[in-house]
């Protein structure tokens, strides 16, 4: 048996294998998932990050199927641009109901060249795609209707775990599929892929039925409202405060746009009871006595743009928070979000609501799996390689040293970067190559058109601004004809800085007439020099500076 | 007895009375600390964050004293701003031994006018200063020779707890001063002000003691250099790895400007012990044998200009990170840095070495109370009013409910926001009024010049940059005479946008050409008006757009 099979984790900001997973046997390709990234800090007006698509883009001929494990945006996000610029419009998708109904919602949003090639298959059903024999697994997640999967070659069986966590007694649904996992495992894995989210994390993570008697709680001594924030895709959060506030005599309205997108699509597609009468929309919310109302938004990462950020500043257009409200954070903060997520707390305590948010009461459970469910995934599946992904290095090299407590060698550990190519044979296991991978950019309209250059310059701006300088040179002598017009944003308060602007303006003629040339790059950078080292003496800031020369 | 006391919490962001906090007696004003702020996301370009010193300026000369809890940057950053423009320099400043050796280093670094007045108490000491009469109260923080502050009036005592925790077994130091705490409360307190920040922690935070263990361990595996980061200012954890360096045979080089300007100061004061041939310069240590070396640097907030950063990027002039390094990082994010501390922990791991940080290993513990300590002090001293201070709203709401569990009457409660005033009598307390406080940016050499109308223009530089066009008007007749020139940075790449700033600037044109005015400011706003519709139709996005006329 001469085969070989490619694992090749693409795009992520540090998470491995998260957004994008290719699988290739031959020169045909299994993609799992396509999902987007959010923007870090230092990523400067940047909207959303996509996996870098070139490699695929070379062998878009040899893609066979995408797969979704489930449908959260870091894992579905980024199909419209795939779809449009990369592989062919009716390449197979393979997804569970739900991940389906969103999957459509997105598409929906974007424009496309016709209708995608979708195809709904449950936990238990499986398809065929050249060489790739895939079974999609049950597990339970932060969403409903997730799976893992077990890819079968003619290599063997490789289960990719998906995002998961080993949740006995889900809201809905049947739970982990223990049984097949362990079958798996008799029968033999070559490979387990796992998620890494949660490595960091000693014990088990709770199931997410604790929540119920938080919020049964929470909705019996809240005096007014209850508005509840949670991540709009966790339906079976939104399903506990449907049952919470049915229990006690309180009708549920909606905020946010995808928390009324995504109840929409979970009650068509089943995955939302809300009884008759229960759900009324904002304007009868706000009709009604308030310890009769619950609310459900979004805004629970303290996104500022979100309903419940716009709730804690006084701007959002139908709802006034007021003593005697009590507003539950359903979710904990996803790293680089603390500051946003504090300040929106904060604004809602100064406005005399209650505020309930993890670890106060138990509102909310994470959908990873903690060390002791990675290690019975581990247990399950005895995998002969080992291959964590779906969480930074940090996360893959806590997974590692799990694996290796329970036994797995050291040699058939991978740890993977996102490009790395980890090349499986019959024999063993190596990284053989690292293809050009990496994150695109996409700033508005702009896909990829914003790289570091662009960003080095906003950095910049936004530290200490700009200072402009248009030169007066007479068209009849070649000479600076006069002080330069300075313009400024960004850099020092203008009302106040006038006399700063006019000494400037009146050091860089000094320096252009003593310099004697009449070429236009010479009088260019001389001004700059002269412009940057005075504001930089005067002010110990470094705005950038650019001068133009204007005839005249 | 008719006499009132004032308390007022004054700036910080989101911290109540963190930095400064003002006690006033009649028109006698004492001031508690004098910290800076470090900025948050949303402050582009700034340096450091200051109190609003607007109503002390007013009330200087009624400033009887400064007394300085204890010597971190955010309770004694700000005394060089205090001094140099509000206070008078001969103003008594209160400190401790090692906070005024570090307010010292931090007075010699900016110029003034001659030398402060610090006054060097220990606790269980006192001053007077005009109807105040303070004692220093030993309590163990993250920092040695950390104090709270009993403070006694005609109208009674006020305990100040400062930044705290009950340390049992402190590294160096005898410990908190239990007995004393409960003599005061005893003796009646009138309004116990104490540390909020760990309101949100359940349980007892643990002595730095269980920190030598799990350095000892790392100290014994390590196949190589040790390379511990932590806060310059905790002298016992440095102290701590030099106890582990010595006990397993390695010298320890100190990396990192703070780190070495705290350790001299420490070592000189008498806070640390390194007995001789122990410290060594990093030149001396990069010619050993690795398995010899401990390193202690700065940087473990991922702060990317401190020496862990610059050796996570391979940057640091002489520290290169090899396979065999082991780093500690040796405290947790404070919130706002994790993701920086999370890029330097995964670019460590991506160079080869072993990383180790909480919660994988105790080598960290916190400074501040967790809230069975918090529960401690309120039963220790009994007060008859409960102001929690130093935490956001939402940890003075967490701290309140646990004064609440403990018995102390809803309305002897006062949350107070920054500049709000707290009027304390014989009768009761109330709060009175809400001065105007605030905050003040110090960006490079500029104290307060940076406001709103710069931030904001450089949140909108950050995020799309600028377009200025310069647009040709003939002096003769008053019309434009030609399509402007557009000069951009920061909004698209523009070697590859040469095409889009030609269709602007003739998009433009046509624009003013149809005007059929000849007034500058219609000139300059239709050219605008043009240019942002075009950028936006074009890219989606919204640079800032800036027009000027230049007469040829």
């Amino acid at each position: 048996m001469n085969s070989t099979l490619r694992l090749i984790p693409l795009g992520g900001l540090g998470e491995v294998g998260k957004n994008m997973l290719l699988f290739e046997h031959g020169r045909d390709i299994l993609i799992v998932d396509a999902g987007i990234m959010f923007p870090e800090h230092n990523m400067w007006g940047i909207d959303v990050v996509i996996p870098d698509f070139g490699y695929l883009r070379e062998r878009a001929g040899d893609v066979r199927a995408i797969v979704i494990t489930h449908g959260h945006e870091d894992h579905i996000g980024a199909l419209p641009y795939l779809l449009r610029d990369v592989v062919a419009l009716d390449t197979p998708i393979y997804a569970t109901r739900l991940a389906c109904g969103l999957i459509e919602a997105r598409l929906a949003e974007t424009p496309n060249r016709g209708r995608a090639n979708l195809r709904r298959i449950a936990p238990g059903e499986g398809f065929r795609a050249g060489p790739f024999e895939a079974e999609f697994l049950a597990i339970t997640h932060s969403i409903p209707d997730g799976v893992g999967l077990c890819i079968t070659t003619d290599l063997g069986r490789i289960i990719h775990t998906g995002d998961f966590k080993f949740d006995y007694t889900p809201v809905r649904g049947g739970g982990p599929g223990f049984t097949r996992l362990g079958q798996l495992g008799a029968q033999g894995v070559l490979a387990l892929l796992s998620d890494s989210t949660g490595a960091e994390r000693a014990g088990y993570t709770p199931s997410e039925q604790v929540i119920a008697p938080a919020l049964d709680a929470i909705f019996r001594e809240a005096p007014g409202r209850v508005i509840v924030a949670t991540f709009a895709s966790l339906l079976s959060r939104v399903q506990q405060v449907f049952n919470a506030a049915q229990a006690h005599g309180r009708v549920v309205a909606l905020a946010g746009y995808s928390m009324l997108k995504t109840v929409e699509i979970g009650r068509n597609l089943g995955h939302l009871d809300a009884p008759k009468g229960l759900l009324v929309d904002l304007g009868e919310a706000q009709r009604l006595p308030r310890e009769r109302v619950a609310l459900v938004t979004t805004g629970s990462q303290g996104q500022p743009e979100a309903a419940l950020a716009r709730m804690a500043d006084g701007t959002h257009r139908q709802i006034e928070i007021v003593p005697g409200d009590t507003i539950v954070l359903s979710s904990t903060p996803i790293p680089g979000n603390e500051e946003d997520v504090a300040r929106v707390i904060n604004r809602l305590f100064a406005r005399g609501a209650n505020v309930i948010y993890p670890p106060l009461a138990s509102v909310h459970v994470s959908g990873h799996a903690s060390q002791e469910e990675q290690k019975l995934m581990l247990a399950l599946t005895r995998p002969r390689f080992f291959v964590p992904i779906h969480g930074e290095l940090r996360h893959l090299h806590a997974h590692a040293r799990l694996a290796r407590q329970l036994g797995v060698a050291q040699e058939n550990i991978f740890l993977l970067e996102n490009g790395q190519v980890l090349e499986l044979t019959a024999e063993g296991g190596r990284v053989v190559e690292r293809l050009p991978s990496g994150t695109v950019f996409v700033d508005g309209a702009g896909v990829g058109d914003v790289g570091p250059v662009v960003m080095h310059e906003r950095e910049v701006l936004a530290h200490d601004g700009f200072v402009i300088a248009v030169v007066p040179v007479s068209l009849a002598t070649g000479e600076v004809s006069g002080k330069p017009e300075l313009v400024s944003r960004g850099f020092v308060y203008l009302p106040e800085s006038g006399d700063l602007l006019e000494r400037a303006a009146e050091r860089a003629w000094q320096a252009v007439r003593s310099l004697g040339s009449k070429k236009q790059p010479a009088i260019i950078e001389r001004t700059q020099d002269a412009l940057r080292r005075f504001f930089y003496e005067e002010t110990r800031r470094k705005p950038m500076v650019v001068a133009i020369v204007t005839l005249v």
